[in-house]
Order: structure tokens, then sequence, then C-alpha cells
């Protein structure tokens, strides 16, 4: 059994928690967060005996084995360094820090520790990326050399934290761009990149003015207050020749919402987002060819029970982590370029 | 009247020859072809006296006003330039020439000619393009940011001179994209490029394997032979902060052919294809806006004969043409700096 | 904050209370029905502290400020007058009464309160028809000149009071026609009316032999009590050359249920429902516009507590309704024709 | 077999000749326009012996034996009498004449005539209506009480003489109203109209600034011409209790054209446009009854032929005219109280 | 009142348990279950007061009047005869039995037993089986000499139970096949079997394999236990010359599950499932007629309370049962020849 | 050159002329038909020089080589043994012949022949036929146990001679049958046959009185003349093991015309009308497979071009005939068995 405690306790935390509770071979030990009230709601809803409001009481807890961190981008770095030192294994929410020199620091204190850290990617884990995965890994598609990515919001900044740059460390980029890279990179083989081109535009604003659509909103959302950018943009190439295109946004003048997400191969292609599809060619004949599966799209749901269990596996199995250090610190890589 | 020859009888002089017959004003006055018994047939078909094999008796007909290029681009330049110093006003098929220095030496005949050259921009004259145009242009999306646009065959090389890097001057790109990013950065308001990312790729080859799909190929496809690039991509960036996103392919792991081109501005935004859509904000709400049109989509045929009407008033009014030779400098900067 | 007591429990009086509960201004001070047993389930539900069996009782408690009458048509009078004559200001439900002398009673009685009463209409606060408002306002549609509109129900009578003309006034004209013929009327200004022609038609009864097939029913349904039309229709013609059609229906030999009501102007049309659509014309241009709405038809829970809203609004800032009494007698004036 | 001559050879022309080309039993004997030359193409098209200029020398011909007024409205009821006195059959565009009075001339012109006219009611000879008939025949329907139709065209005024009051005596009321008010009526058993209330507008004009959408335009077309409504709407009362609403329109701003004629009856319903279907109840179950049809909405070829053949079939074998003087009479009547 | 008992409380229980709580008639008066917990379970949550966990106490119970037998197909035999020879009244889930053999013995239990038997057929009281079977008998299909019907699984085996032949007595045939071929039957007016031909399969196995599809899995699931076919089709001749063709599966390389049901006869023909649709033909006019229903397929819910209700009514009016014994011997007829 | 003749000159023989004039292999020697003028006119249209009205004719000319044989089916036998005999190649419409006893007779021309003979099954050679063919012969849907196909018409009997049992030797079993029985028992790999159970109805007649429904009627045809059946279905098993389920009819109660022919085998499915799809599965998941073609499902002239194509090359290659006559004989086997 593992003894995890879950800091932070915003939205996302929820996820956390009831992963935690539907896997045999977690106990969930505790919960944390500096508002003592919510830590007390959560912990009575889950029949969690140990309530935190400071972390690093939780890091002195001899008990403690493995922590998920979900709190604002900013304190990841720290926390999860002082984790690392105190020997916890640790899955970090994305983004992994702020910056590329904080997620440096992140990878030496795991380098020197005795426990892992693993990224919340959870992308990876939904259903249609693992099936997609498979086929690419046995060769289906071949050398993947191009990928284009779209999630467009055309009213969603949440407000609050994702909205104050300074917390956040930006925002769509951050905030959904790293999902799209990181899934990119990751079919592709997670390729050395050479280069980056791209924008970050400050032109809409948050949009607060519209009314009868309805959008997800932090907590402390104030129509006020933003300091993210709308709309960013870029071309990633590839050491190998490969390249990548993206686009993300809060705010955009676009006719609808929109996620999708494309890979093309020498062998092969996909499309992974709005519904995974596989398209290969075989005597002399292209195939598109559907996998059928109950969520040929990201299940939020089920890709969080799936990345929770792999970390719990992955700790007590002292394997790799399926989401490494090295892996958060190549996005960043990426993402600051397209902000300078 | 304005007498016009039609030089190069392929594929694409049929739209010039039916556009110049509608057109009241016009006198179709020859076509030319080296090849006598092509430029024979079509003479014969549309009732057309002169018959000319080679494009200097044109130049040296005093009775021509003007003339339509439509060979392979590899001579686009050269016959270009000696229309231009015969006094003849010129529409040039796209692309304008093979390089950008070819490009200049057009606008220099044509700026110490008295007659003009038009580039053969046609999907600026379909009806979709020029009511996004008037929107555009009284305010509706206010200053255009970005724009993303993308033409993906997935096995739709047409072979021939077009397969033929000497005689074409490159694939999809200069085929294609041409279009693509004409449309977007004219509607841009034709802002200064600043610098170009991008890629073209040979990877797939022409795919003249597959079988049960059809696709246009031009008279002369041998399936053995290809020398032009499968796909190209590019983000542009513009000196006003602007960008432009693309991918143009002759051969892809596609899941299905696509054209779309989407422009985002600071008061609005808009689909030029698959179907024209306009999107603004108004009373705090977001209006998708659906222009009623025979054609919401590029429509070959009336776009033709907008852009031959066009060129035809532009001569006979003296007028500035639509599609200058500027505009074809500018569009073969990007392009060249792809193939780089 | 304003202390408001609901009088009359039936199923209508759900949205009242929970409408009153969301809004931060008001303090729900009791519930009133003549059966008493369903009162105090209602306040247990709600917590609300004064159950009334006798509005009579409600009207002399001094603590009362407002009150919403949920009560048969019937008796909207008689109560809406009492409340006026205690100081009580009114939200009344739809139809105002049951004839227009009755209607013109309950002004008088307005007139020399302190206190003001409105009527419920609740799809003038609809999001899409405060939408259409708006545009109309501004100007978008320039003089509505015809409006036309149906309600049609296949198999819809709900029985119970709806059912009994004595209790209800009427069938489904008074039900549900009076929503769309105030709604157009809102929209095409108020004008006021010339002449009225229409019918009201009891041929088929209220099908209550069909099966298999589910609609509401009042909780005092009895299959064989029914004295209202099956069908009214109408055509009524303005002093400013306007008019407007109609039909509604509890039960007719129809494909399919439907609502539609369209609205022509000028310079511009519009449809309500089943989804809200702007239609006009902008450089030579016939546009169709669709506003982003989370819900483009009426929706019932939003559009109740827009009305709660409004009612809370103008009596506490002493403002006019947006509801007032003299839109419930014009309405009636229409009705009593058609019943005629 | 019947020797018929086909006067005014305008666009509706062509169906008519066509038609009697097919139909076994006619030999179609002449053409006859005002125009020569389009008199001469005509008959050459379909290889016509006899070509005329003026009608008076067709009703001088002893051959002929019936035809077909094809002529503006305007001269309906001229040519109709002419032809009767001569002894000819007659088929009459609708509508039959441009005023009551006219049409009770011809009336009497038919009463003393050994021939007999028929109105040009085609809609009744679609198969979809023919086979609505059948079954309102045997009564399925039970007693038709209510219909209701719509023709509404956005931008659709034809222009020409169609435009020009004095010679079409009106816009769509009388082009597509006639069609619609005849249909509900034919299917309702012609009850005698006890009242008629009703509008004609002219607010849009013929919109003829709208750029981009086709519609038919006479030969004749001339943007500045025009004097017809663009709507009108009416509610129609028989003297049966039963009653019909109508609109149609040349210009509206609304979201789409459309057609719809809907019937309800005592024991079943119909809609004939867009598409047959039939509503009746049995075993207390409502049925919706799709008749399977090549065409299950108006079908112009072919509802020609039928109403050709069907005039062909009453003059050979002395019957009654499935579409007598009296219906346009009656017709008519409606119009013109929608015109007052 | 009727006192009921049901006995045996796995997943198909709950229809019973809650559908007798609806029914006015009954007084459900105890569970009964060799798992103790689990009835204990049961009656909690259904405030029934008697917990058996011996079927044998229940036949002995004096209060008892009818019992509901939902244990595996093994057991219905011998719990039906010892509920008969108690003189209980017996609603046993399908199969009636595992063999003819034991089925008969069934049968002569209930010829000497004042009690009577129902069998399970469920899908007989789906509300779009009873509308057709009213058309059927007034005679709208004619004669039915045709029917077929397929009810596809393409990953489906529920395991447990349901995959053990010694426990179920067979796969897709015994479980779906019947309800299939019962239907047909009935709806064909239970003609006499001549001859069968027909297969079953062990191909596949239970492809529990396969994820990322979810299917319902019976409580005591276990992967690699599997005894049954995973396919089934036959073609049925019955005296009377009809003939019934279907198939059924557990496991199947099929595009998409599927389940459809055809009836074909001499006036008409239906479509059971997907959704009800009758077709005749009248006036020379092909008619496909829609049934306006809540349901127009099998609803579990509903057409489980109507056989219920079914049963307590013919239980308390001493009627013939609306599924008796013989129609439960004459599908197993079928079923035995499939499998031998 | 292969030096061809086409006999019998109806409807079907159109796909033969134009394919054998597709064919740059083939030279058109001739066409026959006792109706001289018929043959004169294909001949005109084709530029054929020979005309021949006795098929005797064709045979004894030494320079034929080949023949189609096109005639009513009675006389297929007796024509392509006199083509055989006289050294002829001979593609023969199908069904090969009336009966097994005459297939076995031009099986023992061919046998003694040194010409060959194929069997119009021109499904086979449908680019969806062979794609799918392409995958079964690697493997991809292991071995075939399992197959179905249904082709029905509602009112599709052609009349003329396909509707006289004497010269076409039956019905829908044998004109439209035979295809979808060849097309599974090839895709199965031509299983020996074990034993057939079917039926074939005259219940309905030919449905003549069906108006407003429009079908393919044969040149001679005579509603009142139909002496073939208008349905027939069966269940075929094969010795090993597997087993296929068909019916086919020209006139049947049926919701709509339907062709669907499914395969399953041990390793996959597939669906090769209405629209080729492949069933697979992967990595544990399950692919719906969708090859990309201009035809998913039967294209008759592509497929006739083939099949003419694959003729002409069996000749001239001296290969073995891709639809042998073996193929001919156990076909009618089958058939033999339902009509029996």
């Amino acid at each position: 059994m593992l003894n995890v405690v879950v800091i932070g306790l915003g939205t996302i935390s929820e996820m956390h928690v009831s992963a935690y509770e539907q896997n045999p071979n977690v106990h969930l030990y505790g919960v944390c967060d500096v508002n003592e009230e919510r830590a007390e709601r959560v912990a009575d809803e889950y029949s969690v005996k140990h309530v935190f409001t400071d972390a690093g009481d939780v890091f002195n807890d001899a008990n403690v084995q493995a922590v998920s961190i979900c709190t604002w981008n900013k304190t990841h770095a720290q926390l999860a360094i002082q984790a690392l030192e105190a020997g916890l294994n640790v899955l970090v929410e994305k983004p992994l820090a702020m910056s590329v020199e904080e997620a440096e620091q992140i990878q030496e204190a795991e380098r020197t520790s005795k426990a892992m850290l693993q990224v919340g990617y959870v992308r990876r884990f939904s259903s249609n990326a693992q099936v997609l995965k498979q086929f690419i890994d046995r060769g289906d598609l071949g050398e993947v050399y191009y990928a284009k990515a779209s999630y467009i919001r055309r009213v969603g900044n949440p407000g609050g934290w994702f909205a104050d740059r300074e917390l956040s460390g930006g925002g769509p980029l951050i905030d959904l761009g790293v999902h799209l890279i990181d899934l990119c990179w990751y079919m592709m083989d997670r390729p050395a990149v050479q280069s980056v081109a791209g924008h970050s535009y400050h032109r809409l604003g948050n949009r607060s003015n519209i009314k009868n659509l309805s959008f997800y909103k932090a907590a402390d959302y104030e129509s006020a207050k933003n300091s993210v950018e709308d709309l960013a943009n870029g071309l990633v190439t590839f050491k190998n020749g490969a390249s990548m295109q993206f686009d993300v946004s809060y705010s955009l003048h676009a006719k609808e919402d929109e996620v999708h997400i494309k890979l093309y191969g020498t062998k092969g292609g996909a499309e992974l987002e709005p519904e995974l599809i596989i398209v290969t060619e075989s005597e002399n004949t292209i195939l598109n060819i559907q996998p059928q599966m109950d969520h040929p799209n990201f299940h939020f749901q089920s890709a969080f029970q799936n990345q929770i269990d792999g970390f719990v596996s992955a700790v007590l199995n002292e394997e790799v982590s399926p989401a490494p250090v090295e892996d958060g610190i190549e996005l960043l890589k990426i993402i600051e370029k397209i902000y300078e």
C-alpha cells in the first residue's frame, strides 16, 4: 500500500483524490490545503484521516510515501523539490514549473533523491492516446515527420490564478498548449528540438463581456483581472527534420471551439482528436481505420485513473515514470521560446 | 473592344478562353500553342480566327492588345517580359515566376512598359472572397492578426510538368500554397514580411501506386516522374506582428482531402473555406454570420469570369490591376524561404 | 430585502419559489395554498417560515411586500386587486385575468395603489428574446410589419383546471397563445390593435384515448373532463398597418409538435423559436446571423430567474415594470375577439 | 386526335408544348406568338407546321379544336372568350383573369359555347396532390376544418410582366398564392367563402440589389421596374366554419425560401409540401404515413403532363373539367378581397 | 391483492421486484435467494418483510400465491414444478427450461395444478410489439409468411452463469434468440413447426481480450470461463409454408451491434426493431407508417411493467396466460434442433 | 487483337459493347440479334462492321474468336455449346444455364473445346469486391465461416422475359440471388455444398398496380404476365461447417429497397454492400476499416470494364478464367434446391 497525500485542493485535485480512492494499492493518507475549511470538507467527503494546512508538515510525516501537487503553477517547483528531498514520490500537475531553470532544479533534486517524479501529462493516459501509441510503436505510421494541433476556445479564459501570469506562468499556451505539444512530441518519439518560431498575442483580453455563453471559471474568477495571452501559435522544428504546428487560445473570434491533433508519418497518419482515427495504406489502398472504443476522444475520468494507476505502479515497482521529469523540461524549453 | 490572345492551351487555358468569350468588351483574337494541332482544335471550337504556334508572332502582331499566359511556370517570366516590352497587357497564370529574381525582372519590364500585368490570383475573385473583403475593408474584423490555411490532398500530385521541378518551380507549395498565402495576405491588407519559418518534405512521393481513388492528372502524366515536394508548411511573421500558418500537400496520410482558410482579427474573424462564415461580436453577443450565396465556397467558373472581367476592365479603364506584379513578388519571397 | 409570499402552489409555483431563492435581494417570507398539506410540504423543502392557507392573511401581514399569484386563472383578478389594495407588489401568472373587464379593474386598483403589478410574460425574459429585443431596439430589423407564430401540440391538453373553461378562461389560446401573441406584439413595439379575425375550434376533444405518447398532465387530470377549445387561430391587424398570424393547439392531427415565432421588418427579420436567428442585409448581401448562446431557444429555468429578478429590481428601484398591467389588458382584448 | 395550338410562347409555354407532344391523342397543330421569330424558333424545335402571330387567326382556323393560353394575365379573359366563342376548348394558365368581373364574363362565354375551359391549376395534378385527394375522398381525414400554407421567397420577384401590376394583376398573391389557396380549397372540398381578412405589403421592393443569389428572372427583367406587392397574407373563413391561413412573398427578410401546405381534419391531417405525409389515428395510436413516391413533393414536369392529359381527356370524352371555370372565379374572389 | 415472492435475486430480478411494487393489486410478500446477504439487502431496499433462503420454504408458506422464478436456467424446471405442485402461480424467466423434456414436465405439472404458469417473454409486452400485434390481429399485414431477425453483439458474452452451458443451457441462442424467435412466431400467429435448419458456432470465444469497449457483465464474470456458442443461425420452416430466418451472437466480427426484426405478410410488412414501422399498400400506393410513440423500440422498463401487470391480471381474473407454457415448449423445440 | 461478337442486344449488351470498345486489345468485329433493326442500330452507333441476325453465322465466321452471349437465359446453354464447339471463347451472362443438367453439358463442351468459357459474375469484378478479396486472400479475415446477404426490391419485377419462367428459369433468385450467392461463396473460397434449405414464394405477384414509384422495366414489359417467384430465401450449409443465409425479392412489403452482403471469419469480418468495410482486431482493439475508394459499393460501369478486361486477358494469355464454368454449375446446384 502506498500512503499518499494530495496537496492543493482546487478543482483538479478532485480527479486525483477520487482516482487514488479507486486504486486498490493506495491508502489516501491525507489532504492538504492552506484553506483549512476546504481541506476539512474534502477530508470529510472522502473519509480521509489526516488534514494538513502546511505542505511542510506533509513532507515531515514519515508515513507519507507520495504526494500529488495540485497547487498554482508558481509553487510547483518549490514543493516538488522539498518533497523529493524528503524522499517522497511526486506526481506534479502540468506544467512541471514556471521556467526551464526551475524545472532543471527539480531534475537535480530528483537525481539525488531516492524517490521519483512524474509530470501530470494526463492526456498521454487517455485510452485514445494509448491505443494510438501502440500502433505507432509497432511501426504502423512509420516515422512521424509532421504534426499539427489546435485547442481553440472562443471565450474560455478561466480567470483567477489561471489568468495571473505571476501565478500561472502564462495563459492558454501553458495551460492547454502544454498538453498538445507533449502529446505530439510523445507520439513523434520525443525528438530533440532544433528551433522554435511562434507568437503569443494579447489582443482580445478575456472577453468577460460576452453574455449567454457559459464556460469554466476558476473559483476566484474576477472579470477585470487578466495578464495572460489570449492566443499563441508556433512552428517547432526538430533535429530529425520533423516539424510541428500548433495554436491555442482562450479568446479568439473563431466559429466554434475546437480541439484537433493530427500526426503524419511515412507509412500512415492519425487524428487523435476530436476522435481517434488511423490512416494507413495496404494493398495499394488507403485505409481509414476507426478503433472501436467507448471513448474515441479524450475522456477526463478514465484518463486520470490511468495516470494515477501508472504513477502508483511505477512507484511500487520502481519502474521508470511514464512521464518523467525530462519530458517536463523539454516542453518548457519550447514554451519559453514562444513567450520570448 | 480588347483584342486578346491566349498563349499556352493546357487545361487551365479553357477557363481563360471561355471567360473571354463571355466578356462583351473582348474580341478573342487568337490562340497560341507550340502544339499546332491543339491550337487548331481550340480555335475551331471557339471560332477563333488567328492561330499562332510561336508566341513571338503574337507579340509582333499589332492588332493584339492583351495576352493571357497559361504556359508552364518556367516560361512565365520570359513571355511576360516580351509581351510587356511589346506593349501588351498581360494576365499571367500564378505563380508569377520561378524566382524572386525573375519576378523582379518582370516588374522592371512593366515599369518601362505602357502596358500592365496582372497575376492570376483567381481565388481573390471568387464571390466568397469578394464578400469577405468588403466586410474586412469596412472594418468588421478590425485588424487581422492571425491567419491559418490548409490545402490538403491525400493523393493529388497531377504529375506531368506540375511534378517536374524544372518546369514548375515546385510542387503543392507553388501550385496550391500560392493561392492560400495570397488570399490570407490580401485579406490581412498585404503586410510586409518579417520572417518565414517552414519546411518542404519529400517523404511519400506521388503515391501513384494508389488504386481506386481518382484525381486530376495532367495530360502528360507519368507515374514514375516526380521531383517536387509532397508537403510544405510554414509560419510567416509580418512586421506588424501578425502571423500566418499554413500547410499544403500533394501526398499525405491524412483522413480526407481538406481546404480551409481562417482569419482572426481584433473585432471579428472569418472562415473563407470550406464555406464563408463571418464571426463578430455585438451587444456582448457572439454572432456567427452566414452570407447567403449560391456559392459560399470557391467556385471555379464564376471566379474565373470575375478575374477576366477585372483584368479587362483595368486595362480598358487604365486602372490599377486588382492583382499587381508587386503581389506576385511578395508571395515568391515567402515561397523561396520555405524552399531554402 | 424584499419579503415575498408565493400564493397557489401548483406546478408553476416551483419556478417562482426557486427563483426567489436564488435572488440575493429577496427573503422568501411565506407560501400560501388552500391545501395546507401541500403548503407545509413546500415550506419544508425550502425552509420557509410562514405557511398561509388563506390569501387574505397574506395581504394582512404587514411584513409582506410582494406576492406571486400562481392560482387558477379564475382567481387572478380578485387576488391581484386585494393585494394591490393592501399595498403589495404583485407578479401575477399569465393570463392577467379572465376578461378585459376584470383586467381593467386590476388596472384601476394599481392606479390607486402605491404598489405595482407585473404580468407573468416569462418568455419576454428568455435570453433569446432579450438578445433579439436589443437588436430590434437599435434598429437592425427596421419596422416590424409582419409576424407569425405557432404553438402546436398534437396531444397536449393538460386537463384538470387547464381544461375547465370556468377556471382557466380558455384552452391553448389563453394558455399558450398569450405567450406567442405577447412576444410578437412586444417585439413589434406594442402597436395598437385595429381588428382581429380568428377562430377557436372544438373538434377533437382532448384525445385522451391516445396511447404510448406521454405529455404534461395537471395533477387533477381527468380524461373525461374538458370544456376548452382544441385549436385557435387568428389574424391581428394593427393600426400602423402591421399584421400578425398565429395558431395554437392542444389537439391537432399535425405531423409533430412545433413552436415557431417569426418576425419580418423593413430592414431585417428574425426567428425567435425554435432557435434564435436574425436575418439582415448588408453590402447587398443577405446575412443569416446565429447568436452564439447556451440556449438559443426558450429556456424555462433561466427565463424564470430573469423574470423574477426583473420584478424584484423594478419593485426595489421603483422602476416601470418590464411587463406592466397595460400589456396584459391589450392581450386580453385580442383573445376575447377570437373567442367571440 | 385533338388539334391544339399554344398561344403565348414565354417560359411556361414550354411545359405545354412538350406535354402535348407526349400525349398520343394530340396533334400539336400550331404555335402562336406576337414575336414571330420566337414563334418560328419553337415551331422549328418541335417540328410544328403552323406558325401564328395573331391569335385571331388561330380562332378562325377551322382545324383547331383546342388552345392553351399562356400569355400575360391581362389578356387571359379576352383570348379565352374569343376562343370559347369560336368553339375552341381552352386551357388557360392561372390566374383565370385579372378580376372577378372578367372571370364571370369568361364563365358566361363558356356557358354559351359548345366548348369547355380549364384553369391551369397544375399543382392539383401533381402526384402528391392526387394521392392525398384519394385519401381525403375516401374519408381518411374526415372533414378538413383548417388549412395553412406558405410560399416564401426571400428574393424572387421575376420582374418583367410579372412585376407590372397592369399586365399581371398582382404579385406573389396572384402568381404563387393562387396555387396555395386553390390546393387547400380543393382539398377542403371547395367550401363557400364567408369572409376574408388579409393584407398586401409593398415594403421591400424587388431587392434587385442583392448579389450572389440567383433566382428565376423573366426574359424582360428590368431591375428598376416593379409595381407589385412583395408580401401578402390572409385568413379565409368558410361558411362551414373551416378556415385557412396563408402567406406568400417575392421579397421577405426570411431565413430561407420555403413552401409548405398543411391540412387538418377531424379524423386526420396532412402535409402536401414540402413532402406528402398523412397523419391519422388508429387503435388509439397516432400514425404518420409516408406514401412511397418518386416525387413526394410538387414535380413540375410530371404534374404538367398530368394536367395536359386531364384536359385532353376531358375534351375528348366530353367530361367535366378537373379544374373548371367556377374554381377560377372563386379564387379570384378571395384574392380581390386581399388586394382591396 | 396477490401475495408474491421473487426467487433468485440476480440482475433481472430487479425488474420483477420494482414492477410488482408498481402494481396496485400486488403485495410483495417476500424475496428469496440462496445468498442471504443479498436477499436481506433487497428486502431492505424495498421494505419487504419476508426473507427466504430456501425456495422450498416459499412453496410451503400458505400466504404465498405467486412467484417469479429468476434463477439460473438450470433450476427453472424443478422450481416451477414444485411451485405449481404447491398451487402457486408462476412467472418463470425465459427460457422456460433447459430442454423440451423438462418443459413438458412443467406442462404436465401445470395441467394438474390449480395454478398457472407464464413464460417471461417480456418483449411481447413492449409497447411496439403490442401496437404491431393489434394491427396484425385486425389483418393489416394479411398472412405473415416470412420473418427475419438478428440480435448481433460484437463483444457481449456476459460471462458468469450465462457462459456456462451447464447452468444456462446455451449462449446467445437461448439468451437472445429465444426472444427473437418467440416474437416472430407470436406475430406469425404461432404456426406449427415443420423443420429447422441451423448452426451454432464456437469460433471466437468470449473475446475477453478486447479493451476499451464496455458491455454488460454478470456479477460472477470470469474471463477464462466460457462453454457456450458465440453465434447461432437458423431457418425455420412452418407447416403453413411460412419461414423464418435468424442469427444471434455474443461474439462476431461485425461492424456494429445490431437488433432487427422484420415481418412480411401478404398485405403488409413491418419492422419491430430497431424502430416500429408498418408498411402497407392502399390506393395502389405503398405506405410507410410510423406509429408515434415515446418508445418505438423495445423499452425494458415499461415492457416489464406490462408483463408483470399481464401476469397479475391473468392470475386474479383466472384468464389464459398471455405467454402460456405451450409457447415455451414450442420455442425449445426449435432451439434444440439448432443445438443438435 | 481479339475479334469479338456480342450476341443478343438487350439492355445488358450495352455494357458488353461499350467495355469491349474501351479495351485496347479487342476489335469489336460484329453484333448479332434476331431483330435486324436493333442490330443495325447498335452497329451504327458503335461503327461496327458486321451485323448478324443468326448466331449460327457468327459461329461459322472464321474471323471471330470470342463471343459475349447476352440472350435470354433459356438459350444460354445451346449458344454456349455451339460457340465452344466452333472453338470460340465465350463470356456468357449469368446465370450460366437454366439447370444443372444444361450447365454440365456446357462444361463437357468446354472440356473438349480449345476455347474457354467465363460466367458473367460481374460483381466479382467490382472494385469493392476485388479489394476485399485481396484482404481475404492474405488472411485478414481468417476462415470465413458465415455469410449473409439480401437483395430486396419492394416493387422491382422487370417483367418481360425476366418474368417468364420458361425463358428466364426463375425470378429474383436466378436474377439477383445468383450474384449474392456467388459473391459470398467466392469470398468463402468456394467451399463444397453439403445441404440447402430454402423457399420460394409467389404471394404478391409483380405489384404492377403500384403507382408513383419507378423501377427498371424490360423492353417487353406487360403488367399481366408473370410466372416467377416474388421472394426466395435460403440457408446453405457447406461441408467445412460454414453456412450462408440469404433472401432476394422482386416484390415484398419491405420498408425500403436494400442490398447488403456480410461476411464473418475467424479473424475478421466485412460488409461488401452497401459499402465496403472491413472489421478486424489488433492490439486487443476492434478496428473498423474503410478503404478509401471512388466507389465503395458495386459500380456497374467499372465492374463491367474489369470483367471484360479479365475475360480478354484470360483468353489472350490462355489463363484460367476468373469465373470458370465450374462456378456456374455450383451455383445452379444451390438454386435448383431452393426451387424444388
